[in-house]
């Protein structure tokens, strides 16, 4: 298989939710990775992203497959905060791992937002085994769509070293 | 008609928003008034709650029917507060009037809350053109059977004095 | 209430279903009546109307308001035959009578859908206490303001002789 | 991979609609084949099954992947018959080829509901490229655990000879 997918750039988090520890894509080589880009104040992400994020956490064994939230606040900061998203993660029941994308230092687009381009929320993000970026979708993508990406790279087999 | 029907207590609101000055339920007699108790980080209120009271707006001319939201907040008061709901409304698009309702000096539970003895959210109150409680009703209600409510209350002609 | 809305037309049936006798408009004065005209398989009947119906039937109570299905085939007409609606009608659960609308000698629309000027299925005719046309509707009318209508309707007094 | 998987009986039609010539699951392979066994009167298959099959239908390209309806009726034969299902097919709009399955000499299951065991309808039939069952499943399954098995399956590469 050709090298023609670009590896995923590191995740910059100012604060973890949901997880013991601090989650690393390199330590989850081996796994398919979807990363759900969402504010919790934004309506299609909540209508539709956050439902679609929870269906895929049920649908697939942890060990094919991790879905990772990405709090990419880049609008309203100051209501959006970790103790709202703390508040919000329990009132929708949502249990898969958090992250708090990094603010940056100049600007409102935090900085894992800015690596991946991402255009705004809801965004999806779906890595395969080896890491490398597969899709990233601005916008809602539908179920029968994005089940056919995940199941052909949950069967893919990594190449060997 | 019997006047079994109770009056409805005041609102006490700290604050409103999308109306240039305060409302009083005294000063909307001759109308029907659909008072939606939510929390803006409530499940059920922003799935089905928040949309039907937009389509109450959209269905009933002004002069027949106001919808009136009410932010009836009794836990993760530092997170809901009147920054946030302004957000809130501007994201999800609300031009009804909304009240803010007055904290209590002690408890959890806001005082408009504690007047109509909401047990939650999201609430639904409809008061007839005279200002009387004819439906108080915690969780969702379908659109046919609140949309019959609403009809008939319309229809109803008032009193003569 | 001035008599401004024009009085049914009479229903002509060929063959009636879940009634134990022929259903007259003259019977049922004093009561709301709603008429869904359909056509067993017209999708849009199928996915929106025929549901509907059966959340009227549920909503009102039936001394207040009496649903009635109209099969009014105007295309296909050799597979929408009795025999077939009966299917559909058991399979589908459909519990209020339906009348099949009587062919005309000539030309594919039938008796009741001419006298009604009815554009298509499905269609929704509502009459009130007084057998009056208050709406004739092609196409789907959504809940809420359908409920309002029918609301209204039934909160309407009849007039004294 | 391990020979785990049964072949798939051959498809046994009396008929076949929207496709110029018979259908063979042989000529078939090397490409992921999606049955979807209906009768066209059967509430669920029109409101979930034949809406998910022309989503598959849409979501793959045909090189990959075949949607065949197959008309298993087993019940009310009269009325779901061929000219009636071509109304169906007509009115719902499909596009994909439909085989009417053959009637048994004796009882009421169709000679392919017979060879896959089918248990009722909608059931959902999927073969891999190399024409083995990997999923025949009575009911409706969600678009999102169809979608990761279609995706994995059209991911496989055949067995060399």
């Amino acid at each position: 298989m050709s090298a023609t997918w670009e590896l995923a750039p590191a995740l910059q988090i100012r604060q973890w939710l949901n997880t013991p520890e601090p989650i690393s894509l390199e330590g989850l080589r081996g796994r398919v990775v979807v990363l759900h880009a969402f504010q919790m104040l934004c309506p299609g992400c909540v209508s539709q992203g956050i439902p679609q994020a929870k269906r895929i956490q049920a649908a697939f064994p942890a060990e094919d497959l991790i879905v990772i939230g990405l709090h990419t606040v880049f609008e309203h900061h100051a209501v959006m905060n970790a103790e709202a998203l703390h508040v919000f993660a329990h009132e929708y029941g949502l249990s898969f791992p958090m992250g708090i994308d990094q603010p940056a230092e100049r600007g409102s687009v935090p900085l894992t937002m800015q690596a991946y381009a991402l255009r705004g929320t809801p965004s999806l993000i779906v890595l395969d085994r080896e890491g490398r970026i597969r899709l990233n979708h601005f916008g809602h993508l539908d179920d029968l769509r994005l089940g056919a990406l995940l199941g052909r790279l949950v069967g893919e087999q990594p190449a060997p070293d």
